[in-house]
């Protein structure tokens, strides 16, 4: 029923946006702190795959569908075996993560993590085990592969999201095509019929590089964004909320205040326990803050960080070995974390493209042009190098 | 593929068992405290109803059905519009219990409760948002109830759980099925192919009924118990484990320890808000932790409390009114919560029977004579009605 | 050994507080989003009271007193019998406040809550339950006010903390003196002592107005803020920490990072129930991540909300009725949380004076008119009223 | 005011805590599972070292001191300086433990971990940092030991505790007393004057040995127990609480349910890290719950887990290296508290002796021997070896 984008295309995708003609964030004179990883990109933690497959389809019936499936694979294709310690956090928890209970209850992140729309948790999260035992080896029945993360947004105003149009297909084939290099944003993967701030969103990504006592680490996140409203957007610090008014998205009465939602996973490759995880996870909340969201009610914040760090060290005997940064030594994470979310959801503004969809309602990207000027009247444009 | 037991036979053994000649715990001699409701079941909550649809079939492949799924509805058929308070509590959290980040947000349980298989919670959640769906009405989009809560525990041993044989339409059943009334034990719904302490187990329930400042309330605790192992069993605080030593399942090397898990559903209709449905969530741990379990690690011990109080409070305008109980007047509820619990697990054990499922594996009821002899042995018998 | 400032001195700086002469933070020209309640303050919300001892003192051994105690009552004096319904968040857990296991279990804030310095949290907390008995009445064992909520920061870079200035008499006086009207800001109770940004800080207070479906509501925030490093301080969303750079208190290699802590109270008379609270809780972190706070490993951010409404609800028998506002209407509440928090923080910043302390040691205030002036650079000023 | 104990006196009842004429529970044939440590208490753990001070006094203005300080050291002497892992639960928040915000955010214990009652929480808490300060050396401002850990169990019954008779001095002197060896239970330090089950109560021990995958490993359960009512007590399974009906205690209308709170604290030299050491804590109330409590609304029932394996791990630089146990092998770790959770309440139980005190109110302890017959009378007596 649905069609799904060809991987050709995805790739393609994916290549066009670092180029030149697909501005990010920073390419547009977007002031941010920190200094960046080489693809700005989750990617850039050593090991972390990333893959998406997009759903755009004009249905004969009517119903568009505008959604998709992005996995997040913490170890590549050794996620499959070797889990790693992780944490998260619901900063309000309006939306579903599957798995959480027992991501706390372990300190542990096995296998990949899913994002798709919210009616499609399920199929996803079934298709993941199923992929599990179709790989075999070492857990046959996938019983440790039982309690998958998927994480969700809705994307029912413009995507057909009672169709159910994501399929356990799309789910072995973001597993299958996930790589490491740039990653695709915008209108892709889960976040294909995503809106934040009232502008067409989806997809963001982000990096930071920081040296803690003489070791260098880098801290990623992406971002599937789908929450706000438009009055209290704030980008780097300038109320652009209050002076891009044009199409807005929540016009009637029945919608109103922060609906939506931002899953935020944030992926390093510094040593820490599960506990100094979660406080990672709690940190994506002060990025989104500073983008002026105050976290509605119809949010579903929920935020997941994990560690590539550490991994032979739970794979043999009863007993492990880890290394983990002393709890002085975090800062430097914890303002990473800040200032990669930012950006991670600015970039998927950026990059954005307007979408018209299901019931023939629509959402524009935030426009570039009037977003620099607004920029520069508050001192806050930074010229591209 | 798999074949549903007919809605007749369902019937059937929901009123066989209460029927003599299928005892119950208490049938046996084994003593409780407390005052059970009538049905000593936890549709002894005015307002709850249950349905459960048992997969049991023999596949032309080789392959062994053992599984189903059970559905409570807090409201019956107006738990499609009116949610309830709620809340819930990860005694050991390898397990999946999905909307729980919106219970904790929200208070609320909207919509039903479903059990059923590990590697089922994907199926059964997506199709219940596919049964709002499709009811329609004052929110046809399924928006409000997009995060159904599905609990789970594992049925490998038995179930041919990656041949994935819960469909949309078991769930469909369940929900139109849901009736008040007494409730099948044993080996059915989501807890057909379960095991607890090395004995056949699945659904158990039981109520208790108390008095506080004047007014009558009821608890009604369902389980699905599939956790524990043999040594540390505890009946009515005979160590029975210690001497019912035969037909164990956990006898190789690998599986060792406290595997298994436990979900257990608390209702009530004493007006209680959601924090202190919280601490009745908590309390069902401590009837657990009665019968000798120690919550091992592998064990997805997850626990739900709701009160159907307050069903007017919620459903219009901004201001809402509820009734609550003062926390100094909660004790009796507590207590009930815990013998409830206790007695529950008991009666999935004693409903319980043989079974032999994939792979050639069993799992034995446990035995009632040598049980009701140990009792005797321990002065614990009390000669039933 | 050490002196009380005199309630006649105390009594003055609150009237000054609102002077002309002594500026508030929109007194400057920097703008906030929302509309306060007449004073600005906590105390707004109808009920609420505040008493503040200020400990400043030069000890003839060399020892510098730089401290105090603020005591915030819910209810005013019906506090010593009457709770609110509260919840709390830590969004770092570096700190101390007492109390809050029950305010968990309970969902009430009872008795009043107290603010000072990290060395001073239990000579306060037991002589609260001291003042307590004293009152006698319904309670004279003190045993339901026998779970004090008290927190604090960390005041030893210009305060004497080692030397536990505190005493019983002084929390005495400041639950005495609590009232109504103008709230002292800056160097003045438990906040005499405290730095933020690398400024000198202390207590600061505001509040916003909203309109919720018809009702009017207020929310007040007080916090006593001792967090945070100069660079990424944002006011306003202009980057001011990178252009004040003089006078930095963090310049030893020994202390780098987020040290310090804050507190922030969040009162509201908004009918509000415990979980509801919690969520408040939380959007306080997100008014705090606008000034550029990472919420640092050594920072103790605790947050504390309650709500005045229901004030009959919980006092006689075992069925108690509460109103509250539906989770969809939450929203004003959450972003007038995050407005006034911000402005909040910015209150006690610019309420501050130098002072020097211990050691030698000294923090000089954030200085007004370079700030204004950069205000205006970044086209971010809005001209006093 | 006051009179402490002599030391000379607090030696000899640790001494003769575990002569043969002051049986503990299995001395009277009170079964137990597992297999305890040599001491059978807390101080089985290596290096673990405990100090109490007693206070009991007849004052001349007729008052009664009935109360003390127990000061559990994970480290010894080197808790100065080294920090645990640690982690805690509350099953039932109504009481205080204060530092636990650090815990859940460090992952650490710092310090001792001292018992009181309820109203000196706050003075044994800043004279731990007072001691902290006087021993001088890395820390010298008492920075890092600014989060005491202080929990409490409410004595008002038998104690004048509004007469606030736990003094700085008392603290010096258990954290000064503080050894390895036997423990001594019953009317002792934090547990002089506490009652369980309304019957008299205390301090208790036990430990427990195993073995996971050819490590041996210990834990050690301490309890300040003075929860409970008498009806659901349960000793070895048997439903002592039916019988043992003389000298209750709370038989006035005002106070009934589960009053009172149990503060249990589990040391192990296990490798574990803080999230699992949470796991541990929990487990705790699951021996509390064999005991037949259901953790009642007045109860504070607070629990605290710690590892002093990976002692060497935190104090150099900022990259540490810990070792733990995989999940997989932790299911020991949780019986074992279980069993000596139990153990360590009966024992509080046995040890204790009647005691009268304020108002004239008295506790009678358990009466030995009609326990003894009731277990013969179900089976349960297991001769003493």
């Amino acid at each position: 029923m649905s069609r799904r984008c060809a991987p050709a295309l995805l790739a393609l995708l994916a290549i066009t946006s670092v180029h030149a003609a697909e501005p990010r964030a920073r390419d547009l004179g977007i002031p941010f702190e920190g200094t960046p990883g080489t693809l700005n990109a989750i990617t850039d933690v050593a090991g972390v795959t990333v893959g998406q497959v997009t759903l755009i389809e004009d249905l004969a019936d009517g119903h568009k569908v505008r959604t998709g499936v992005t996995a997040i694979l913490p170890r590549g294709k050794a996620s499959l075996d070797t889990p790693v310690f992780g944490g998260w956090f619901a900063l309000n928890g309006n939306g579903e993560m599957t798995g959480t209970a027992w991501i706390d209850e372990s300190g542990q992140v096995e296998g990949p993590v899913m994002l798709t729309n919210t009616h499609s948790v399920g199929v996803v999260r079934d298709a993941v085990i199923a992929e599990r035992v179709k790989a075999g080896g070492a857990d046959a029945s996938g019983y440790w592969w039982s309690l998958p993360i998927v994480a969700e947004t809705w994307d029912g105003h413009l995507n057909d999201i009672n169709g159910f149009h994501v399929k356990p297909e799309h789910v072995a084939q973001a597993l299958r095509d996930a790589r490491d290099g740039p990653v695709a944003e915008g209108n892709v993967g889960g976040g294909t019929g995503m809106i934040c701030h009232e502008f067409k969103c989806g997809i963001g990504t982000a990096s930071r590089r920081i040296n803690s006592d003489g070791h260098d680490y880098t801290v990623g996140v992406l971002v599937q964004a789908n929450y706000g409203v438009r009055d209290p957007l704030r980008i780097a610090g300038v109320p652009v909320g209050q002076f891009l008014r044009d199409d807005r998205v929540y016009t009637d009465a029945a919608i109103t205040g922060d609906t939506g939602s931002i899953v935020i996973v944030v992926a390093t490759d510094a040593p820490l326990l599960p506990h100094q995880l979660k406080r990672i996870a709690k940190r994506a909340g002060m990025g989104l803050a500073r983008m002026g969201s105050y976290a509605g009610n119809g949010s579903g914040d929920l935020f997941l960080a994990f560690s590539t760090a550490n991994a032979p060290a739970q794979d043999s005997g009863a007993l492990h070995h880890a290394q983990f940064l002393g709890n002085d030594n975090v800062d430097g994470l914890f303002e990473a974390t800040v200032q990669a979310t930012e950006e991670a959801i600015v970039n998927a503004m950026v990059a954005a493209r307007d979408m018209r969809g299901e019931g023939g309602r629509y959402a524009n990207a935030i426009p570039h042009a009037p977003l620099v000027k607004l920029l520069k009247r508050y001192g806050r444009y930074q010229a591209p190098k």
